[in-house]
This record gives structure tokens, sequence and C-alpha cells, in this order.
């Protein structure tokens, strides 16, 4: 049973959240992705909030100077959602920019500074054209290094990590197509996911439109042997293949927090933040022998452990940071989740399936939800808040088994790592 | 006499600061920059600090997205100056970035998050061809609208809101020279300034250069006579001349903060917070009828003055945001130091030169000292906190008459403002 006695809160507490559809919209644009994230944020708060109670405005956002030729979002954002004078700052961590906005907003609503804060993470991507997208992205690496002299993309990156991680642990590319098939189906019962069909889905359609043709060559029993297949699932960066990689998204995710003692002012179902914690590490180059493991995602996870003063066992469910496969590996065993070279056999057991004891990525994960990556992190706890206040509608979890979420956003291969703990009200 | 008693204080003190050189280094990047500023900073802890006490670094940049290609600044610039695994993060707000780094700072030693934190601000801006900066620097406008159907450069939006504010309150060119000269004035005994010459001193070296070629034509008696020289002074934007813009600049700023309760411990004569206040405005177009005045300036200016319990009369030097000579008159008055429409004749009678009642931009100001975008707000809470600690050095203010200090940073064309009042131990 659990530990609502031992455990620690900060304080603060999640009251609304909502994400915006995922997916490729040519016709939309940041503020339009934001507008729909926060609209449908205001809606969610049970007894209604008026915007003038709105203290202060958090955006984490990547790279929208290069995306859209457009910085300074703060205060365009909060203009365009009606929120003028209010302050509002962008924080950029790559990646993990919406995690650490997240983690700002926490600190104002603690230190006083505001009683009502909205975080918003968002990124507008795919109407950028494939390499500058590329190369944008390489921007979250330490790019005099590793992408103009080491020729580095983020695929690259991964994919040496992954190497190095199946030498060791003696891993194949079953566990990691695990960490695809799973994410997928948690997808497909995701209406805002941007590929909202899990991987049969996926293969019985392609299957039906080659038969249709005459083409009766194929022959999938099982997903495992669809993923196999090099004409479905193309070779990206040895040994990861397409559906081993996060799509490029456009997307947006908004929360509102308050203080604890207020939440239930909103809403009854409030979700109290037990900790958010933050780490850096050096670029990959500077980690030595061991790139098996990411020691910003181990050192913030301590901090949040101890800061919430529960240990990884006490975690329902947890949504990790699976920008390619073999990140949700590593994380769920830097976290503490699953000793080190277990991640992938208790993956492969279904141990992190929505009926596993700790379901990962319900929400689809950054595979199969989407992942645009100012957003990501935000939209991480939106889940969490959504599942841990009984709003998760299809894909809601069991509710008597759901008192403690994790998340946890990764920008680079491990420069900023923030781990969040969440608690059922 | 001062106002010790009445003032309210957030908490938090500075313990030490500096600044890089500022100027144009072409084999300078911005992590060179930040460890000049940081390394000087960590001499400048009167009783010594042990890189292991910091708990967490907070980085304001602009675009180096953009100028360096580089994002995802934070960890990298941790991982730099020997601070992996604490939490790192870059904030955004344009110009105002360096501010808002500020007082995202301040809130994470107000909620308990850190005990001492580091703030760094930097732009690495002058390797870059002209053209590119300016598109750059206008990311900080709403560039769907006023710069790619607008046209609108940095140089014009301030150009029409001078002419706005020269027909309506009868200010002439003179008004504005007067700024650029006693910024200069002030950058001439400033080391770290990027232009450390007087008006005069760039004027009689041009007339003894102009002499030695034979050239006899130049008759300047005075450094307004030289500004109104079209030659010397050449039009950008009507009605700036190139000595109402600030220039170009490479450059770092940084400060180290901590709870006031345990400030002692690293210097005597470290200097209180009393107030960081932010607040944002809506773009340009947006504003309506007056241009005349910045929104967010007025509005931060309220919230802090409140915040800290003073008025603007308390203050006893400011450190303002005069990216453009109009912009200090108008944030004079804006802050509430001068009524509308006298900032221009308070600035031409003296009263904000070194001798005068409000010594304004005592640094050299953005004007003359530079502007290293996301460096600025930070070097102006550099400049307040040696003066207000007496380690000014030859352009230390006298002592007796400093105990509050302002400094007054403003993102785009005020879409973000942040106001910070210091005072003396």
């Amino acid at each position: 049973m659990h530990t609502r006695k031992r455990s620690k809160s900060s304080g603060v507490a999640i009251i609304g959240g909502a994400v915006s559809q995922f997916g490729q919209f040519e016709s939309f644009n940041s503020r339009d992705l934001v507008y729909e994230a926060f609209t449908e944020t205001i809606k969610s708060v049970d007894k209604g909030i008026d915007l003038a109670e709105i203290d202060e405005l958090f955006i984490g956002n990547f790279t929208n100077d290069s995306f859209e030729g457009q910085a300074h979002l703060g205060h365009l954002i909060a203009d365009w959602l009606g929120l003028t004078p209010i302050p509002a700052s962008r924080i950029e961590g790559a990646c993990a920019s919406g995690g650490l906005a997240f983690r700002q907003a926490v600190n104002s609503i603690k230190a006083g500074t505001s009683e009502i804060a909205v975080v918003i993470g968002v990124e507008k991507m795919a109407n950028t054209e494939l390499s500058l997208v590329q190369d944008y992205l390489s921007k979250a690496a330490d790019v005099s290094i590793e992408v103009d002299q080491g020729s580095f993309t983020f695929p690259a990156f991964y994919a040496v990590m992954a190497s190095a991680y199946m030498e060791k642990y003696k891993m194949t590319r079953k566990h990691l197509m695990k960490v695809a098939i799973k994410n997928h189906d948690n997808a497909s019962v995701n209406p805002k996911a941007q590929i909202n069909l899990s991987i049969r889905q996926i293969m019985e359609k392609k299957k039906s439109r080659l038969n249709q043709t005459g083409n009766n060559k194929v022959n999938w029993d099982d997903e495992f042997q669809f993923l196999s297949d090099l004409n479905q699932n193309p070779l990206v960066s040895s040994p990861l293949h397409l559906f081993d990689c996060a799509p490029i998204t456009d997307g947006a995710a908004c929360l509102i927090i308050t203080k604890e003692e207020i939440a239930s002012r909103f809403t009854d179902s409030y979700v109290n933040i037990l900790a958010t914690e933050q780490a850096s590490a050096g670029p990959l180059y500077s980690w030595g022998n061991d790139i098996t493991s990411i020691p910003s995602s181990r050192d913030a996870a301590i901090k949040a452990f101890n800061s919430a003063n529960i240990t990884p066992s006490d975690i329902d469910l947890a949504e990790v940071h699976d920008c390619f496969t073999p990140a949700e590996i590593m994380a769920i065993e830097d976290i503490g989740f699953f000793p080190k070279g277990q991640g992938g056999h208790a993956t492969l057991a279904g141990e992190t399936e929505k009926t596993g004891d700790l379901p990962v990525n319900i929400s689809g994960g950054l595979k199969a939800k989407g992942h645009p990556v100012g957003a990501t992190g935000v939209a991480q706890i939106v889940e969490l808040w959504s599942q841990l206040s009984n709003k998760a509608g299809t894909r809601q979890l069991s509710k008597e088994r759901l008192n403690l979420g994790l998340a946890h956003n990764v920008g680079g291969t491990g420069g900023t790592c923030v781990i969040s703990i969440l608690e059922s009200n």
C-alpha cells in the first residue's frame, strides 16, 4: 500500500491541464497550437478560473528562433492569450525546455512571487525542410565539437549509446522493438497522439494494401516480424530503425499550478507536486568509457526521490523521455525502476505495459504520441495529471492503484534532465 | 535622508559580480566571455567561495541559437565552468534575457530551491555579418507582422517612438545628443566599456586626424556641433543618428546571489535585493495611439516600488535600458523619476549626470559601455552592486549618498521589462 503519510509535498499543486492535438499541421503556427492547449486547459479547471487570476506565464520552447524565426515568445504568447501585462518568460534547455519551464513555475509559486502560474510548452517543427530540422535539433549538442567536427546527428548519438548498451548488456533489437510496440499500443487509445495506431494496426493496413495490389510476398505473423522487415522499418542509424525514432511533431501542452492550500478553490481533484528536480551533465564526448547510462537522469532521480521522500518502487506510472527506443530502456534503469541491464528484459516481459506492474508512457510516449520538443516535458506532466485526477478518458488506468506518477524529461543526450513526481490528492 | 527602516527586502543578497571586457572580439566565443566574467566574479567574493557551494546556474541569452548556432547553453556553460551536475537553465526574453535570468535566480533562492545561485548573461554578436545581426535582433519583435510585413528593424522601431515623442513633447535632437554625451562621458572612465571615450575625446581625435591631413573645414566648438555634423554622425533612421544607437557588442556579465541571512559568510558589503519585478506588453503595433511611453516599464516600476516599499525619489542611481538615446528619456519618465515630457529637459539640465541629483547609466549605459543583449540586464546589476558595495574603482560615486539603486532592462520595444531595486547593506 501507499505512502501518503510518508511522502513530502512541495506545497504546489496542479489544477488543470491539456495538450493540443499532436501532429503535423501545415497551416498552424506556434500561437495556434498554444491557443488550443490553453483554452482546453482553462476548461479543464473543474470549478472554473478567471484569466485575471493568472499571475505569471512560463514557456518551454527549444528553438522557435530557428523554426519560425521568432524569439521573445513570452510576451507574444501572453498577449495572444489575453494575459498582458503579466510576467512571461521563455525557458530553453533543448528537449527538456518544457520540464525546465515547469520547474521555474513551481519555484515562482514556492517563492510567493505568483499564486497562480501557467506553464506552456510548444514547438512548431513540421513546416521546416527536413535537413534544416536536423540542423536545428543538433543545436542541443555541443555544436563546435560533436556536430561540426564529429558530424553527429541525434539519431547517431542515440545509436552509439544503444550500440554500447546492447554490447554490454546483451540486448537485442527485439527489446527495442518492444518499446515501440508498447508505446504505439498506448497511443492507439490516445486521441491526441500524432500516430494513434498500434504497430499491429499499421501492419494490418499495410498488409491489406499490399494484398490489394496482388503483392502477397509479405508474411508477417506479428509486430516483431513486421519491424524486422527492412522495407517497412528502414535503417536510420544502426542499430536504430525508423520505428525506434520519435517523429517530428507540432504541438503544445499547458498546465495551471497554484499553492496547494488554495487548490481546492479550483478543483477537488488537484494533483500535488512532490518534487521537480533538475541535473546537468557534460556533452556526450566528456562522459568517459560508459555511455550506457545518463548521469543527469541518475542525479535528478536521486534528488527527486529524496525530495519527495519516496522510493522508485512507490511509483505507479511513469512518463519517460523515449526520443529513441533505447532511451526508454536506459531511463527506466537510471531512474531506479529496474537494475542496470534489466530494463530491456522487463520491457519484453511486459512489466511496463499498461497492464504491467509499472505502466510507462501510457500516453504513447514521444515515440507515438509525438515529440514537439519544447512541449514534451509539459505534455508528460499533463498525462500524469490526467491519470492521477481520473480524467484520462478511455486510457484511464484503474483509479485504485494510482497514487504516484513520475515524469522524466531529457535535453540533448542528457545535458539536462528534469524529474518531477506527482501525487494524487 | 534614507529609508532603510521603511524599505522591504526580498531576503536575497548579491555577494559578488563582474563583467567581462565588452567589445568586439573575433577570436572569443560565448564560453570564453562567460569564463572571463565568472572567474572575476568568483574573485570578487571578499571572503571567498568554493565552486562546490554553488547550487544552480541561470543564463540569460537572447539568440545564441542564431549567432553561434548553439542552443542548450545551460549545461554547456555549467560544464565549461566546472559546475556539472548542478541545474542550469537558459532564460530568453530578447534584450531583457539577463534581467529575466536574474529574477528566476532570485525566485530559486526565495523558494528555498537553491542557497547560492550564479546568474550569467552573455551574447556573442560581432562575428556575424551585419545584415544577419539585424535579422537576428528582429526576432525580438513580432516577426510575422512587424518585420515581414512592416519591414521594421530595431532602429526604425525606436525612431518612430522618438518621432512621436519629439512631436508630442517638443523635444529636439539636442536632448537626444545629451544622452549620448553623458553616457560616453561615463564610459570614458569605465575600463570594461566597449567605447571608453567621451564624445569630446572622439571629437578631438577626429579633429587632429583631419587637421593632419590638411583638412581644416571642421570647426566643432562642442560635442553638440560635432554630433550635428552628418559626416561624423550619419543618419540611421530619422531622427536617430549613429551616436543615438547602442553598438554591436560581445560580452558577458555574472552575479552570485544567496540568502541575505548567510550573505555575511561571504562578504560584509553584500547588497540586498529589495525587488525584481517583471511586466509584459503586446507588440508595438498593439499599443494604440500613444507610443511615447512603454507600458511594461510603467507596470514593472509600480510593482517594484510597491514591493520594495520605496518611491522613485528614494533612488540614488539607476541603470536604464538606453538601447537608443530616446529610450533613456522615456525610461526615466516611465519609471517615475521625472514627469512625462520632462525627461529630456532634465537630461539636458545635467540632472542625470554623475554629478547630478540622479546619476543614470554611470557605467556608460548600453550606448557606450556596449549592449551584448543577453548580458545587458545582468551587467546593469553588476554596476549597481559595485557602486553600492563601494567597489566601482575610478568611477565610484560618493559612498555617503548611495543607498538605493535601480536597474531597468527592456526586451524588444517593451514586450518585456524587468526592474530590480537594490540596497546597500
